[in-house]
């Protein structure tokens, strides 16, 4: 079952990751629109044990989607217990029983859902726990009285926990420890992140994982699962007050708790520039990626905005300035890509990598990244080039409502990382008035090559190794 | 009051830390006495309490040094509390009041010692704190008292923390923040223990150091203080009955508390190489520095061996291999070392360092670091060298014996860091018995450049720079 699960999950986040990072063609006309009205025109409002609900109506098809966040990730664990939050959201699928919103037997939660027409899931990040289920909308109180009567009313099997943790381990295995770029990137985010609980994986460290146990896990639940550390997000073919009755019926019942103030240690200042060196036989041409810490929305809502048009500039499809520049012209990379994610609760992570083409180097693909950065910071970004990529993210957003999945996805992710709900709605909007000026300022602020000081960033070199040879991460360092 | 004793527990260190690591000429005659007897002839017991007690006589002089070592060290902390074992060190000196053991006013046990004719001081570690007095044997009672009465008696005045915290974060800008190699270090640590405690500074990160309270105090100290986990350490012109009957008289009066388990989080496997690059103005020349976990003695008492006289080999003094190789003959290099410090609980660190001669690079240096690891694995060592290394170390040995301090010092920190009283007194004739083949074998275990992987090392780049220009470490990695 598991296997099935990560596999929809990914499935699922790649579907919502899509909506607001793909342009669809057709979008262009309708941008003007757009441009205009909230994205979502959601409705919210909180029930008295603090539970946030938002719905967001779409009565184009009758079916719904319901969400429910919880404001604890990977990032919230205690350390030495790495893996707890998301062998957890395994857990949430092992039982229930909650007086007044029924008994669910382990397991028999997703078969449920599915034996009415929908499915469900889960996914964990370092800030967030997310659970859902698509189904026709007349089943919305079934499954909203069961995603409920799991909030608190876990029934978890000691029994079942050795097995789960075999189940993690070899998730763990296949995802990571069995693919030497997962590795990588592991390691970039631990140099990345020192003294800070993002540079822990949100699977766990290996040797963490075997060691948790039921009482971890029981007490991870009862400090962090309860209506006032979660939001509750409908989105489909139903109405606000439909959804009101229903939550009040069964979220409604569970009291608040104390929740915990989220305290995240800091990593210290960065004083000196880490890299990362990994060479393994499955890798046949050199990769070089350099992972910067910058805001996030939650920390600076404006220099997040100039960062999500600056990456659009440099990395927005076969236009972009790092495709044109090291693919199409120089022809030293056979794939490029900046990539920066304002939705995190601390520092947020701005990735350049490239592949490096047959004959060429990672150090030469840095070097080519470098001068792109340069001529950005430099010479700041055109009028021309600034406007198509806001047309293009707002065509995004346009894209964005016409589903009924995507909308509860967005707004779960950028409720969770501290994102207000108006400023989701005027999104596109704001994205209007980010100015030139603005993408060069935060280009020079955390992405100068010729900083005085290395800013926040960890260089990432993946090398080829032939199986055999003594050639070895160790000899590329020497090959400095 | 901080300066003085930052200096002076600096100065009694270096001289204990001289006892086992420098040759004094005379030793040579008197070496096959010392490698037939026990080192120290220490004796030990235990008291009800569970207080350890080991006595070392020496009537030489009429003095004696009691040292108290407590089993709690900076890897101790809890996570976001980092610095609060050194602080609370401090705290140590603020007063206290144990009925039966008289009462001390802040500020006044330094000032009592010193009234006596003694000197007294404390210092931490990552694996233990100390505290020691050395004074007049006849007022051996009188600071034996006062040692036991703060053990759990120390009276906290909540006012004065504030005050102590700025003398703190003062110490850390003053050593650390202000001194560009000092932060050189703290980057190589931090890399080289991710995920693990030893990654982070003894004196805490500044930032953390800035949110220690009385409340972390109190709570650090009611958990760890107790006679359960101390060992209390007399060595000079006393005999074990006067200690004992002290001992129980004062430290005996004392119940024992539950202690809880060490728990140290451990590091992920290393699968990439990590190097940590700085410039700075204040930097002259470039230094290469790498460092590499090895097994502490507690981990693995025979490869520690091995590694202790490899260490002896490859750095000492002016006939050892590195500085033969790379300061005389190469002169590429002005100054090279290998130092491998076995005594911690955890992991060890095997250091190599050098500083280029001007004109040549740190990469330069490591290259010929390299060339002499391979030489080392490759040809093994030889018997006349091993003779020599053994000779030398064992006559520290010998040389150990003949102070009052050495001896508590010495004995303070392998038994803190789990290695047995016995293996202490032995330790001359267990090196001794170390083989070429040892040397060797760990040699090729945990220092080979080749190695198919890379074993747990960081490499470190110190590089001057010109402090007007666009010189920095960013450049220089792009130099690569």
């Amino acid at each position: 079952m598991n296997r099935y699960k990560t596999a929809l999950s990914a499935t699922f986040i790649l579907a919502a990751f899509f909506l607001f990072s793909c342009l669809p063609v057709y979008a262009r006309d309708t941008l003007k629109a757009g441009s205009e009205d909230k994205v979502f025109n959601a409705k919210t409002f909180t029930l008295e044990n603090g539970l946030q609900v938002v719905v967001v109506e779409n009565h184009s098809v009758p079916v719904v989607t319901q969400m429910v966040w919880y404001r604890v990730g990977a990032a919230d664990e205690t350390a030495g217990k790495s893996g707890i939050a998301h062998f957890f959201e395994h857990l949430m699928f092992k039982g229930q029983d909650y007086p007044g919103l029924g008994k669910v037997a382990p397991g028999e939660f997703s078969k449920t859902v599915r034996s009415l027409g929908g499915n469900d899931n889960a996914f964990t990040s370092q800030d967030y726990t997310a659970y859902f289920e698509s189904i026709s909308s007349r089943h919305l109180e079934t499954v909203m009285s069961m995603e409920a009567g799991r909030m608190r009313g876990l029934q978890l099997p000691k029994e079942l926990i050795d097995a789960e943790r075999k189940v993690i381990l070899e998730e763990r295995r296949q995802r990571i420890d069995n693919d030497p770029r997962a590795q990588f990137e592991e390691q970039l985010d631990s140099a990345l992140f020192p003294n800070h609980p993002y540079g822990t994986p949100i699977i766990g460290w290996f040797h963490e994982i075997e060691g948790l146990n039921w009482e971890d896990a029981t007490a991870f639940y009862k400090l962090w699962y309860a209506p006032n550390n979660a939001i509750l997000i409908v989105s489909g073919d139903v109405t606000v007050e439909e959804v009101r009755k229903l939550a009040e019926k069964t979220f409604g019942i569970i009291p608040r708790t104390d929740i915990p103030k989220r305290t995240r240690t800091l990593s210290p200042p960065f004083i000196a520039l880490s890299s990362v060196r990994m060479a393994h036989p499955v890798i046949k041409e050199q990769v070089f990626k350099r992972q910067y810490r910058v805001p996030s929305a939650r920390q600076d809502y404006n220099e997040s905005m100039a960062l999500q048009v600056l990456e659009e500039i440099m990395d927005g499809g076969p236009t972009s300035r790092l495709y044109k520049s090291l693919v199409v012209e120089k022809k030293i990379a056979s794939s490029i890509g900046l990539s920066y994610r304002p939705y995190s609760w601390d520092d947020s992570v701005l990735t350049v990598a490239g592949t490096a083409m047959d004959g060429y180097t990672a150090e030469k693909v840095e070097e080519a990244i470098d001068d792109e950065l340069r001529a950005l910071i430099k010479d700041g970004v055109g009028e021309q080039e600034l406007r198509e990529a806001k047309m293009r993210l707002q065509a995004e957003a346009i894209f964005a409502r016409d589903s009924v999945a995507g909308p509860a996805m967005v707004i779960g992710y950028t409720l969770s990382s501290g994102v207000s709900l108006e400023d989701v709605e005027s999104w596109p909007q704001r994205i209007e008035t980010v100015t030139a000026k603005e993408v060069q300022a935060v280009a020079a602020r955390y992405l100068d090559p010729e900083a005085p000081t290395p800013t926040p960033y960890v260089n990432g070199y993946l090398y080829p190794a032939a199986p055999a040879s003594g050639e070895t991460s160790s000899d590329q360092e020497q090959g400095e």
